[in-house]
């Protein structure tokens, strides 16, 4: 195998590093609410030039989906890391990442759905995965009962979604997801 | 006193007749998620003329308004008719209303913002008479160790607020709601 048949291992290696600084600074960029987030502001921050931007992504919306979905990864990775540990406390600890993990891509999936619209199967296909990841963890609680008989899987996380919606700073709205969360085990006589 | 100097009681008590007729059709009508609510429709349904609905509510701004109103006051009389009973199922008791308020204003609400704006004194000063109204029930209910002590009455208030953005049915809200009540009790250890 030459050089000229498929790219050599080191500018592979290149390639997949250039793709990870453009996305680490990206997610950087989307971070800071002051923050004017062009393509040629990314591309300063990641140190790379606009066409290993552009090589990458061919347009905002194709880097947008693809943090997002590099979100929807860590996230289901953490259920499934958690399966050893004592049922309640995984699940519980996974619920309080999942709040994390709504309200930290919260600008990203709102840029997103200016450029594209809610019925892309972005957003459902990734609902989806984020359910199956954390059908184990639930089951587990469930089994362990940790959880209340009358909760599904998806009112659990509609209810930690929408505590998302209260727009105040986390110390306001961390005892209220506690006390949500605490509410989702049964009650005891 | 001559019927010239002021209305005799009986007009007085048909133009009161004719508000409460014209509030109760707005109201039924902005229930109804498949009706037009024009001012018309709202005349034909109340039995006044359109010079009767605009003696009363000069727009349709007026109308909302004054829809809203008693609503919040409805659900600030509710408060303070749970005085006496048990302050946990008081509070509880209440809580359910308020969420029930929450939902059934929402068509309301959400026209109201389209004709003014969030900065309306109406929005802002309708949450401090809710509050003001709860206040002694939460109080009640804290004496009696019946809320965990990290909560504030706004925190319990924008937990039930939160739930109501889950756009589903209530045969799914409700489980969901109830869960988050229990959370609300401190925990037992």
């Amino acid at each position: 195998m030459t050089s000229n048949q498929a790219p050599a291992p080191a500018r592979r290696l290149d390639a997949a590093r250039n793709r990870d600084k453009i996305l680490a600074a990206a997610r950087t960029a989307f971070a800071d609410p002051q923050a004017e987030v062009s393509m040629a502001e990314i591309a300063r921050r990641a140190g790379v030039g606009m066409a290993t931007l552009y090589r990458n992504f061919p347009g905002r919306r194709e880097l947008l989906e693809a943090l997002f979905a590099d979100e929807v990864d860590a996230i289901c990775a953490a259920a499934e890391a958690m399966g050893g540990a004592d049922p309640k406390v995984a699940f519980t600890a996974w619920l309080h990442r999942f709040f994390a993990f709504i309200t930290s891509k919260r600008p990203i999936a709102t840029e997103l759905l200016e450029h594209t619209d809610s019925a892309n199967p972005i957003f459902g296909g990734n609902r989806d995965r984020v359910v199956a990841a954390a059908r184990p963890l639930f089951a587990a609680a469930k089994e362990a009962h940790a959880v209340r008989d009358d909760l599904t899987l998806e009112q659990a996380l509609d209810l930690v979604i929408a505590i998302a919606t209260i727009h105040r700073d986390s110390r306001y709205v961390e005892p209220i997801l506690q006390a949500a969360i605490d509410g989702l085990s049964p009650r005891r006589p």
